[in-house]
């Protein structure tokens, strides 16, 4: 049994985010949306974007650099596309607000392509995706970030870890959901061999002088992430047009920062305005029988002999889906107590009822 | 100078080609607007997409797996969207004519969003995405084809090196345009270190077991290539994910062959009946000033102060765009001497004049 785990309900979880967003003075539905971005992030074991950040949503709103109330505002549409002024809202207020549009777009023309300036962090960028799959559509999202990521023969870093999500639905509610950097890794990953004093893998980080670097500690002093792909000769140089396509669908097309204009990471000296896209395609607008095709090439890849006998061959969503199982298996959502107490302690300042663990122990 | 490659002026191999396609009963038009992608993919430097390939083409009208007359068909249609039966034309044919309607719905409703099936080969994905260029449009295109990559964790090739191609305009004529296979690399590369003796970079491909092999001969029998990222750790999935988006964008919501039910790369038992993808993005829908925008973001990464003072910061495009000035500066594209010897023993038996080298050496 694991004593550095504990279980919380999921419904616990999101009242507790909701409150503490409430207790800055966040409007009840934005804190709401926040508040279930996060929580799904979490069920689909993407902790590093769930309550773990909520500290962060909370000083961006109590500070003011992040708006509390109010709504996106349309500034120009047509049939299919839209630009949105996010009015600096919370991200998940603004990515609900423009993927609600796109799905409408998508059911009167075949596609919607809405394009927000004026955001800030969305948590993942898989959750707006996937709000396509209950119309049975085809769902995407990218945003801009904060500068992470090292161009390719460069040293220092230009772009973010800039996501990209495509969700495509297949029958019985099955899905392929892609939810993916385009660095090589999330920074989280660093961090956590950084203090773990582990090395990292050939391929995930540079130096400050560009070069690659299994040390984390020059990753992040200086350094940067990697672009899919690794080094020019094993294909870096994709990973980083791959970054350079979702800038030039965020920053570029919406008119907000891009680029190494985007703030840099943790620092919150100034508004974000970050770029971001949301798609809407409707499968029906297309050849017929899209979900038969889409089940048959998820099962024809889940079937194929895995190279090793352990390590069975997934698609995109599946691990996340194993993750949600697990959480309805054990009851709840499994979070380092440390996780918890420090959101207790955020929590406590603002009189919110801390999150209580329940009693059940949690597996290795 | 080098007495392996011969000059060839662009206007010879494209009157050359043409001649070849129509000899074998390709109508006109058609045979130019292969001619044209071929000769483009060359001047590109993608001379494993060019003239080197025109025997293909040539044998698959020939044989009749590939039709020679007739016009793509529109199937279903909205004001954005449509859905293109290819006819099993050429695939440059269907190609034009997908981008052609995709540009004209962008140019009405902002985007246009048009897929095809019955297609075959289109040489390089950039030709049709660079088209959106001309009217100040992001052009992108998707293609699927015969399974040449291996899956994370599986010993079998089930998707094709499914590229991605996007184009987007800047100032006085500057453009990102990336254009890359979702492999680590293309299968040429590998042949060719293959034929050379070398061994291939740790991240290009897998032998039959699914493991990675720095031995080409053990990828090209059995093996196959590796999506972008390499092996699991550094992050191969995600080109396995953006190998299978390409395949839902293509194959899956055209209703074409996809995955593993594509013929076999270089069997041509039966027609093809590729899955394509074409999308054209209006800014004048979005954000004024986009091309601003662009310029500043390509200028600010060309300007970046290198890792190596050799080989500067590029963005996707410039090798290309490096390689059409080449052209200039020599009058021509050099092609090397075997690729010339043997297409023209395939023009001798329709009796097309064959092409003759100018006598410009070519520098090394």
């Amino acid at each position: 049994m694991n004593t550095t785990r504990c279980l919380i309900t999921q419904l616990e979880v999101q009242a507790f985010i909701e409150k503490c967003m409430v207790a800055v003075g966040t409007k009840p539905g934005h804190a709401r949306s926040l508040a279930e971005v996060l929580v799904e992030g979490d069920r689909r074991g993407h902790y590093s974007h769930g309550l773990n950040r909520m500290d962060m949503y909370v000083k961006d709103v109590q500070s003011g650099i992040c708006e509390k109330d109010g709504e996106p505002v349309i500034v120009k549409e047509s049939a299919a596309t839209a630009l949105v002024n996010g009015q600096n809202l919370l991200g998940p207020v603004v990515g609900n607000f423009c993927m609600d549009l796109a799905i409408r777009k998508a059911r009167e023309v075949g596609i919607g392509w809405v394009v927000a300036n004026g955001s800030n962090h969305f948590g993942i960028a898989g959750f707006y995706s996937m709000q396509a799959l209950k119309d049975n559509m085809i769902g995407m999202s990218f945003t801009n970030t904060s500068p992470l990521q090292m161009p390719t023969r460069a040293k220092e870093c230009t772009l973010g870890t800039n996501p990209i999500s495509v969700a495509a639905p297949a029958n019985g509610g099955d899905s392929f959901v892609l939810d993916m950097a385009t660095s090589a890794v999330a920074l989280g990953k660093v961090e956590l061999h950084h203090r773990r004093g582990e090395k990292i893998p050939e391929g995930w980080g540079c130096d400050s002088k560009g070069k690659l670097n299994t040390d984390p500690g020059k990753v992040l002093n200086g350094g940067g992430l990697v672009p899919i792909g690794g080094s020019e000769e094993t294909g870096g140089y994709k990973g980083y047009g791959l970054a350079m396509m979702v800038e030039v669908f965020c920053g570029i097309l919406a008119g907000a920062q891009y680029s190494k204009h985007v703030r840099t990471w943790k620092v919150t000296d100034r508004v974000a305005n970050l770029g971001q896209c949301f798609v809407a395609i409707n499968p029906a607008n297309f050849a017929p029988d899209f979900n038969d095709r889409m089940s048959d090439l998820l099962t024809l890849h889940r079937d194929l002999e895995p190279a090793e006998a352990e390590s069975p061959v997934l698609v995109a969503g599946d691990l996340e889906r194993s993750s949600i199982e697990r959480c309805a298996t054990l009851g709840g959502i499994s979070y380092h107590v440390n996780v918890v107490n420090h959101m207790n302690s955020v929590a406590e300042q603002f009189g919110v009822t801390p999150l209580l663990p329940n009693n059940v122990p949690v597996p290795e």
